[in-house]
């Protein structure tokens, strides 16, 4: 498969909207990690999940974050909640309101996935550096 | 417990907000099936799910409907999926966007979870006899 | 693989002391259905299921029944939820405390989860004919 | 976005390899009916799920469909499970070695996602005409 | 919303009769830490979860954990099992029955989310100074 | 219960032959640790999942560890991941189908599931000190 297809350049502009502008790239959307296991799983994520997927025009990024969010809540799946909540402020959802998203869940979830997810995203918060205003 | 206490009447006013103006009522919130199994059900879903979580501020009517939505679908959660899927039609949410919102959990869920719940989309839709604009 | 080992007999015991001795056998602990699919699933029921994990001597048939059902509302596991209120009202627990059960549940699965439940119990109840005294 | 791109071709082939070749086209790989709720939906359906990924050469289509199996029996996603185990059947996988993959969750998934998957996998059978031989 | 409402002092009465009276309190029921997200969180624990939920009379203390307890091993929810095996210590839940209790739902939710909870359960037991009498 | 028994013989039969024989014993079956919580776990173990299940005759040990791995992935069960990677390499599979195993769950599970799963496969490799071939 030729890498560099039209769908994977728009993905890989996708990314780059939702990438950590901050001075702290820890939470960064980084797969390198995984790409010496297979060769193609770099164009799955850039072509389908971001050329493909987060390319669409009907929602916000915020809204497509806050949709992320809370199908990532509802799993318990803590380490891209982690890189969602940072993309999230990178992408300009005020702090607050991530919070409000992830309490709204509360009826949806229980209370453990909700306040696991609130501690997730109070560490995100305090290493962006960023303060939860009332 | 004194029913009609405040958080109640604000439960109540949320709910009024979200329930079907249509004509065709199949899908309102009812829950006075339950009641006579328990006298402080109506309260908890009142009182707590609406008159505390959905009377919250933080979220727009369009993006409580979006979290919610997002986390059934997660879930397969299909009867309350069809409730809410109605519910973002009467507060306005496009059939298009509700749509969009689904397809975008695709990289989440995996595509059985989007089209198990594309289908029930496409029901409420029929039924309310509303088109999906392209 | 002998048939009607020790833990076998054990098991069937056991089922016997929840079987529905209602007028309604409708859902009465069967599985001849898949039966004819492989000779030793009967077995895995009946002898592990029964034999070793309900025969154990630490919960009474009431606690065994809360701790089931509490995992089957959490998973929406409708079908055995069906079947296991009912063997929870033939071993003796009340329906009023049946519901008490699953409302419990409330903080840990959210409200779909808890009211599909209750749907649930309240068409076995019916069926069973019982009543949910206040 | 251009229909008829190579990974749709190469889609469409997998599919036809899986698709019920006997009197019964009850359970085909069939999406037609959600098609005119997006039109990019067949792309990702047919490009990416098949065009991609059930076209790596990696493992059989007799192991693929026991991963896919496995992870719907998991989730109780019934619909799903009742087309794979119809494309199990055209792709080969003898129907007493479907039932022995589903018996083999047991330890992984409990009892009730198994016998589930058990009735829904009996009905396949019977409706495709095969038997379960010993 | 005034705090000290009669509900809220309702779930601190509760909150206060699970709460670790050990010399370790490593696992009391404390949420101080996300209070500064969200002012209206702790009301919504003390109030809804423990005085609506847990103030109901219509289980013991020690059914109410046991139905807790097996909705969190099948979620594998861990932080919040640790919690709970703990708060059955302290309402008088013999260690031995805390394990009976997960060792139960091996049919249920198979052996992975049992071990994870018997890990945890005995980390508790350790921590707490309390052996598994036979 | 007599230890020892035909069922528990042949269980430890298949756990040997699963059991890892490099150099690196770190994800060997064992649960040692949970027996003394209590005396009969081991026998469930070792006589219903290995000497029941596992000695089933309808899959090969192959077979058997990518469905065991589905299940596992699709739940984010990362210890149980781990250790039947690892069984996976000591029964033969190449780690390249292992990673082409968890990567055609990627349209049923969603990215997140698949990609956590793949890091600790990697860390697995890396441990036993395998390559993933091309």
């Amino acid at each position: 498969m030729e890498k560099k297809s039209k769908r994977f350049q728009k993905g890989m502009e996708i990314i780059r909207e939702y990438e950590d502008k901050s001075e702290n790239p820890a939470y960064s959307i980084t797969f390198e990690a995984l790409m010496d296991l297979d060769e193609d799983l770099e164009d799955y994520i850039v072509e389908f999940a971001f050329g493909d997927i987060y390319s669409r025009s009907g929602l916000t990024h915020e809204e497509k974050t806050l949709m992320t969010i809370s199908s990532l809540v509802t799993q318990g799946l803590e380490p891209q909640l982690r890189l969602h909540v940072n993309t999230g402020l990178t992408v300009g959802i005020p702090p607050k309101k991530i919070v409000d998203a992830i309490i709204h869940l509360l009826p949806y979830t229980g209370f453990p996935r909700v306040l696991n997810a609130l501690n997730i995203a109070k560490d995100v918060f305090k290493n962006r550096g960023v303060e939860v205003g009332k």
